[in-house]
C-alpha cells in the first residue's frame, strides 16, 4: 500500500539518531521465545511485521502456534501461523521437511537440538538425519536453507494435507477440517500445489493457501502420493478430497539446498509472482536483512534509554513486536472481492486488541492503523458486517462485543486521517441496529434483540453478561462518532444506552464486602439467584450463581457462561466510559478502594484476561495513581519476564505484551477515549519517534527501585496536577517528565480522569 | 454417485418397451429452443441431466441464458449457465470463440446464422470468418467442434474475465462482480485458468470456475492478455484482480479444430481430470449420444402415446428436458466441504421448484429427488441453513419461504427412502426458530421474530404478506414431518401455526365481488389502509393499498412489496392445505366459485407466477373438477405452445414447464401432500416406467377435441369417485382409467380433496 510505503520512507528520516542511541540493533532485544512455553502460545518463526507468510516448526497437529519445546519431533516447517491464540488452533498449512534418504515413507519427524530463534530467523537441528533447517521470511515468501550431513541424500518432503488441529471426531467443534488439497512437479526446480481447510476456532469456511515451491538445483526424482498411496515419477495429484504431497530428492554434490516458498490465498501462479516480486535472488541473508531493516524501522518508532537493563530491553521491545505480528496484511491476496482498499485477516480478536494492541499500533505507526480501521470498513461493506475475530477470510467469532466500534472511535478521537467515519458510523450502526439471527457467533450483536428492547440481554442468551457491559461500551463508542460527526439523534440514543449496563447491576448483592454486582436477569426483569443446566425434560437442576462463579465447562459450556472466560468480581469493574459510576454505586470512593484490594489481595483478578486490563488504573478515579502505578509494578513483577513463560495468558495478537510496553512507559491508554492514563513509568526514558516527524519524549527522573512513585510532573516544562495527558499532547510532540520519589504525592489525587454521567 | 447409477441401470430395464412404442427416440422432441425467447429465459445448449456444464453462446453481457435471438452478434461460448431464471444474471464463465487470422484483438464477436439447437446439441455459422462451431456436452465437459475456411488462419480465443451481467456501476445489486482470473498455457495443446466472480441475483460469495482446454493438434503460436493489454508469447498471467485471456493459433493443414473445455469448482487439475475421466476420445458423436442416451434413459419413464400430436409430443418431452436440467449435480465439486453426501448447486428458487419440478422429478426418479434432499440436508449441516435459492456455493435469496420444507415434507409423504428425517426436521426447526437477522435475504425466515410473536409477518418487513402466508405452509409441512416422527409437541406447535395465514385476513374486506383477503397489517394488528412509501424526513406520502395492487416498483421497490411479484387477488387463493378455510371464509362454494371465475375472467390470475400454480384445480375443493379442467386447458392453449416464446413466464428451472407436463398427463400435485389431484389428460395414454420397476398407466379413453370432460374414472379396474389419487396407488404400479365425454358429470362432486381444517 502506497500509504504503508510511505510510512517506511518517513521511518528513514529517524535512523540517524536510532544508530547514534542504540549500542546494537534493536531487534536484537527482540526474543522470539518470549511467551512460547505455558500460555503465551506467539508464533515463534520468523515474520515481516503483520507479514503474511509465518514459517514455524510445527511438533503436533494440537498447539495453536504450532512449536512445541522439545523432545516433541518436529513433523515440518508450516508456512501459516497465527500468535497468541486459545481455542481450536488454525493454519499450518503447506508443511516442508528436510530428510536424507530414499523417498519411501510419509512420516519424516524428527527429534531436535540448537533451536535458536531471532528476529526473522529460526534455526534447528534435525536429530534424524542430523540435518541444519534455518528459515527466514519476506512478506508472503519463505526461505529456507538446509544443510545435509556430507554425502548423505538430500531429500525434501512437501506435505500440502498438513494443518493443525486435526481431530478424530468429524466435525469437532473448532477443529480445522480438511477439504483438499494439490500437488504439481511442474518442472525440475519447482512444485506448486495448494491446500484447502475450514473450520478452526473461529469455524470458518474453506480457506485455500496455495503455494509455489522453488529449488536452487534440479530434482533428481520424485515421488507424488495421495491419501497413504505413494506415486514414483507421477507429476501431479489432482484434488479429489484427499491429502496429497511430494518427495523429492535432489542429486547436484552440495550439502546445502535452498527452497523458497510463495504462498497466496489467491492461486499458486500468485504464490509464484509473489516469490518472483519478494525474493528474486537466494540470498538468505538479503532477506533476513531486509525483513530485520523493516522491524528496525518500527522498532525504532520509540526508543528505551540505553541504560535500561538488557531484561527491560528484550521485555520491551519483544513486547512491540508480538504486537505488530497480526492482524495480517493481505492486500491484493483476497479472494473474495477486489477493492483499492487494504485487506487485514487473522484479527484474533477484536475484544482482545481493543485495548492495548490497536493503542500501540496507533502510536508506532498511525497509517498502519489507518489501513487496519479501513480493511474492517472494506468488510463491512462486502461481508455485511466488520469482524470481531477473523480468519481465513471469514468473520468470526464473537465472544462479547461488537468491538470494531471502539477501533473506530479509537481512530476518530485520535484524529486519525484516511477514514471515511461517516460509513464508520453506518458500519457501526449495523452493529448496533441488525441482529446477526443465526450468526451470532460469527459477527454483529447475539442478543440484540434483547438488548435494545430491554436495554440488557436476558440470560436466554449465552454470555448475557459481558454482552451487554460490552454493548453498552460499543454503544459510548457510537455515540462518540455520533458526536463529532453532528448527528445529534444518533449522539442521543447511544449515549443513553451506553448507561445499559446498569440495567444488570445488582446494587444489593454484596459479596466479601464489595456491594454491588452485574448479575444475571431473566427477560421478565427477575434476577436470577440460581441458573438452571442442562436439558433434560424430566430434571430441571439448577446452580447458585455468585459473583465468583467461573460455572464453565462445568455447568455450562464454555461459551454459555454468563461472562465469556470470566467473573463478575472481575466484569464488574469494566466500565472503561462511566467509572465514577462503579465507584458511587459501590458506596464510595473508600468503599471501591477496598473493592479494589480485595480484587487483587483475594486474587480475584485475573492477569490473563482483557476485561480486567484498565481495572488496575482504576485508583486513579479515586485520586490514588499512586495505588495503580504499585499495583501494576507488582502485576508486572510477578508475571512477565524474558523466559519462555514470559507471559502470563495467551498473547492474544499482543494483547498482554502491548499491556506490558504500554505500562513500562508509564502510559495506558484508555482506548475509545483520547487520553493516557499516567503512571509511574518503569523505564528512565523513551522517545517516541512519530509517523508525523515529531519527538515526544517520556523521562523520569530519579526512578530506581526505591523512588517508584511519582512525585510531580511536567508537560512541556508547565506542571501537570492530573494523572493524564490527552493523544493530541504526543501527536504535537514535547516532553514528559516524571519526577519519582520514594512515596506518594499529592499529584492526581485532585482532578480525576475523564469520564461521562 | 452410487444411488444415480443404480438409476441409470434399472431405467435400462424399460428400453425395450420405449424402442418398441416410440416411433423415433424420445429425445428428439426436445426442442431447446421452445421459451428461449420472450419471458421462458430457458438454457439453448447442450447439458446432461442436471449436468454441471451449460455451454451455450452469449450473445452480450446481459441476457439470463446467455443466448439472444440473431441478430444480436455472439461473444463466444461460456461454459456456465443456468435455465429461465429472472433477475441479475449469474454465470457466463470461460468463454471461448473461433476467429480467422491474426490474434492480434480481443473483440471476436460475430453475428450468426444458421442456428440449431436439439438436445445435446449446438451448431451455428459464424458470418464474421464463415466459421461453423458446433458444441455438445458430457457432464463436466464441452466438446467444440469448428470448422474453418479452407486456408484460413484457425484461431480461437480464450476469455478468463468474461461473465453475464457485468454493469459500469460499482457493486450494483444483483450485478456479478469481476474478481479475478488467470491463464496458462500449460503445453503446445493445454490452457489452463480460472474466473473469479461474485454477486449476481442471488448476492453469493465469490464463486471460481476453473477450467482445463485442450486441443486436438498443436498450438502455432499464442498471445495472452491482462486488462487490454496483449502479450505475445508469454505463457502465464497470474491473477492480479484483471481480466486475462488467450488467443491462440493453429498451424496443422486441418479445416477443423476440435477442443474439449473441463471446468471444476475445486481447481484446474480437477477440470483436468474430469476430461480424462468423461471424454478420453475426440469423437464428437460418441459425447453427443452418451448424453443423448442419458436424457433418452430419463424421458424414457414417462412414455406418452404414440397417437399424440407432434406439437403434444414437443411440449411434453421439453418439458420434461427443462425440468432436469437444474438444480446441478455438483457432487466431488464443492469448494466448500467434503462429505460422503451428494451435492447439488443452483436451485433456481425452492419458491419457484417446490409445486411442480421436484414432484415431477420424484415421479420420474426419486432417486434424484433423494441426492436434491439429502443435499439440501448436507447444506444446512454445514452452511446453518438449507437455501431456498442457491448458486455459486452460497445461500440465497429468499423470496417468502424456506421452502426446503416443502420437499423435506413431499419426501416424506411420498416414502422416499435414504433421507434422515430426524436431520431434515432439525433443519426445518433451524428455519422456525432461528431469525436470519442480517442474513434475512440469504436464508432463513425474514421477519420471524414477528412471525413467531404476532402470528404474522407486520408490514415493517418487507414482502409480509406472502412470508406470512409461506411460513403457514411450511409449518404445516413441519407438522407432517413431527407427526411421521411421533413429535407431537412439535406437530401440535406447527399444526396450529399453519393456520397464521388466518392473522393476515382481513374478512370485511370486499373487492370485485370477491369476500376476504389477505392485507397488509402493523405490529399494532391495525390493518393498512394506505401504506407509507419514501424516506424523506419531512414528508410521509402514502399509497392506498388494494387486493390489485402491484405497488413496486413504482411505490417500493421490487423486494419490498407487500406480495412478492404478486397481488392479493392472486395470493389470497394460495393456501394449499386448508382450500375449505377459504371457501367458508369467501362465503361458501358459490361465491367461491364467483370468486375463482372473477380472478380468471377479469384476468387477475398471473399464469407466470408460481403462488398460482394451484389455483385452477381449486374448483375441485367445491365439487367442480370440470371446472379445474376447462380452466387448465384454456390456461393452456393460451400460453403454452412450441415457439421460441412458448412459454408464458420465466420458466424458473423448470416450474412453468413441470406445471405443463403435468396437467398434460391429468395430474397435479399438492407438493408437501402425498395426493394428485386429477383433471381431463390431454394424452390418449401416459405410461410411468418406474424406477421401483412398477408400471403406472394413465388412458383417458375417448378422449377428443369435442369430450374435454370426465365421465368417469376406474383405478385398477375400480370406480374412482374421488377426483384425486394417492403417490401410493402410483408407486404400486397399475391404471388409471378416465372415461371422456362431451359434457360434466357427477365425478368428483361428493368426496372432495384432501384438506385440514
Amino acid at each position: 500500500m502506497l500509504s504503508f510505503r510511505g510510512a517506511i520512507l518517513l521511518a528513514g528520516a529517524f535512523s540517524i539518531s536510532t544508530t547514534l542511541m542504540a549500542q546494537q540493533h534493536l531487534y536484537e532485544y527482540v526474543d522470539p521465545m518470549i511467551g512460547s512455553e505455558g500460555l503465551g502460545r506467539v508464533f515463534i518463526g520468523p515474520s515481516c511485521p503483520f507479514g503474511m507468510i509465518k514459517p514455524s516448526p510445527d511438533c503436533s497437529s494440537q498447539p495453536n502456534s504450532g512449536w512445541l519445546p522439545a523432545p516433541v519431533p518436529v513433523n515440518g516447517f508450516g508456512q501459516v501461523h497465527v500468535s497468541g491464540t486459545g481455542g481450536g488452533p488454525k493454519y499450518g498449512n503447506i508443511l516442508i521437511m528436510p530428510f536424507s534418504g530414499n523417498p519411501d515413507k510419509l512420516d519424516q519427524s524428527s527429534l531436535r537440538e540448537n533451536e535458536t530463534a531471532t528476529l526473522g530467523y529460526y534455526g534447528v537441528t534435525l536429530k534424524k538425519h542430523e540435518i541444519k533447517a534455518e528459515v527466514t521470511a519476506a512478506e508472503k515468501v519463505s526461505l529456507y536453507r538446509f544443510t545435509y550431513q556430507p554425502k548423505e541424500k538430500k531429500s525434501l518432503q512437501i506435505d500440502a494435507g498438513f494443518f493443525l488441529g486435526e481431530q478424530p471426531v468429524p466435525d469437532a467443534r473448532e477443529a480445522q477440517q480438511f477439504v483438499g488439497s494439490e500437488i504439481e512437479v511442474v518442472s525440475d526446480n519447482e512444485v506448486r500445489g495448494y491446500s484447502r481447510i475450514r473450520g478452526g476456532w473461529n469455524n470458518g469456511a474453506a480457506y485455500t493457501v496455495y503455494f509455489d515451491a522453488v529449488f536452487d538445483q534440479p530434482l533428481s526424482a520424485y515421488v507424488t502420493w495421495k491419501g497413504k498411496q505413494l506415486y514414483p515419477g507421477k507429476k501431479l495429484q489432482f484434488d479429489s478430497g484427499e491429502k496429497t504431497g511430494a518427495l523429492l530428492t535432489f542429486g547436484n554434490n552440495s550439502d546445502s539446498l535452498k527452497v523458497k516458498v510463495g504462498i497466496s490465498f489467491i492461486s499458486s501462479l500468485k504464490a509464484k509472482e509473489n516469490i518472483t516480486t519478494e525474493i528474486p535472488h537466494w540470498s538468505f541473508e538479503q532477506v533476513l536483512q531486509q525483513t530485520r531493516q523493516k522491524w528496525e524501522d518500527l522498532l525504532g518508532r520509540i526508543v528505551i534509554d540505553p541504560a535500561s537493563t538488557i531484561e527491560q530491553k528484550k521485555l520491551f521491545y519483544t513486547a512491540l513486536y508480538h504486537t505488530m505480528l497480526m492482524p495480517v496484511d493481505r492486500t491484493n491476496e483476497n479472494p473474495l472481492w477486489i477493492s483499492d482498499q487494504p485487506y487485514y485477516d487473522d484479527f484474533y480478536a477484536i475484544w482482545d486488541t481493543y485495548r492495548s494492541s490497536n493503542p500501540l499500533i496507533t502510536l508506532i505507526s498511525p497509517k498502519r492503523e489507518v489501513e487496519i480501521v479501513n480493511a474492517l470498513l472494506n468488510i463491512y461493506k462486502h461481508d455485511g458486517y466488520m469482524p470481531d475475530s477473523r480468519s481465513g477470510n471469514y468473520n468470526g467469532r464473537t465472544q462479547g462485543g461488537s468491538n470494531a466500534e471502539v477501533l473506530i472511535a479509537d481512530a476518530f478521537v485520535k484524529g486519525l486521517k484516511g477514514i471515511d467515519y461517516t460509513q464508520g458510523l453506518n458500519a457501526m450502526l449495523q452493529d448496533a441496529n441488525v441482529p446477526p439471527g443465526g450468526n451470532e457467533e460469527k459477527e454483529g450483536r447475539g442478543g440484540l434483540t434483547d438488548y435494545n428492547r430491554l436495554g440488557y440481554v436476558s440470560y436466554s442468551f449465552a454470555r448475557s453478561g459481558n454482552r451487554t457491559l460490552d454493548y453498552a461500551y460499543n454503544d459510548y463508542c457510537i455515540a462518540v462518532v455520533a458526536k463529532g460527526l453532528n448527528k445529534p439523534a444518533i449522539y442521543d440514543r447511544f449515549i443513553k444506552q451506553s448507561g445499559n449496563w446498569q440495567n444488570l447491576w445488582r446494587d444489593d448483592y454484596t459479596d466479601h464486602g464489595a456491594k454491588g454486582f452485574i448479575m444475571p436477569k431473566d427477560a421478565s426483569g427477575k434476577w436470577l439467584d440460581s441458573i438452571p443446566y442442562g436439558e433434560a425434560k424430566n430434571q430441571h437442576p439448577t446452580f447458585v450463581y455468585s459473583p465468583l462463579s467461573r460455572e464453565f465447562p462445568w455447568y455450562v459450556c464454555h461459551w454459555c457462561a454468563f461472562f465469556y472466560e470470566a467473573t463478575s468480581w472481575e466484569y464488574s469493574l469494566s466500565i472503561p466510559h462511566q467509572v465514577p459510576a462503579i465507584i458511587a454505586k459501590s458506596g464510595g470512593a473508600d468503599a471501591f478502594r477496598r473493592r479494589l484490594d480485595t480484587l487483587f489481595e483475594k486474587r480475584f483478578y485475573n492477569v490473563a484476561n482483557e476485561p480486567s486490563f484498565l481495572t488496575p488504573c482504576l485508583y486513579h478515579w479515586i485520586g490514588h495513581p499512586d495505588l495503580s502505578s504499585q499495583r501494576i509494578r507488582k502485576i508486572i513483577s510477578s508475571n512477565y519476564n524474558t523466559t519462555h513463560i514470559g507471559l502470563p495468558g495467551n498473547d492474544d495478537s499482543g494483547a498482554m505484551s502491548s499491556w506490558l510496553a504500554f505500562h513500562m512507559m508509564g502510559l495506558y491508554p484508555n482506548a475509545g477515549q483520547s487520553y493516557y492514563l499516567l503512571n509511574a513509568p518503569l523505564l528512565q526514558s523513551v522517545t517516541l519517534h512519530q509517523e508525523n516527524g515529531k519527538d515526544f519524549r517520556i523521562i523520569a527522573k530519579n526512578l530506581s527501585d526505591t523512588n517508584s512513585y511519582v512525585k510531580s510532573v511536567t508537560l512541556n516544562g508547565k506542571k501537570l496536577e492530573q494523572a493524564w495527558i490527552e493523544h493530541a499532547d504526543i501527536v504535537q510532540g514535547g516532553e514528559l517528565i516524571f519526577e519519582m520519589d520514594a512515596k506518594p504525592s499529592s499529584w492526581g489525587t485532585t482532578i480525576l480522569p475523564p469520564a461521562i454521567n
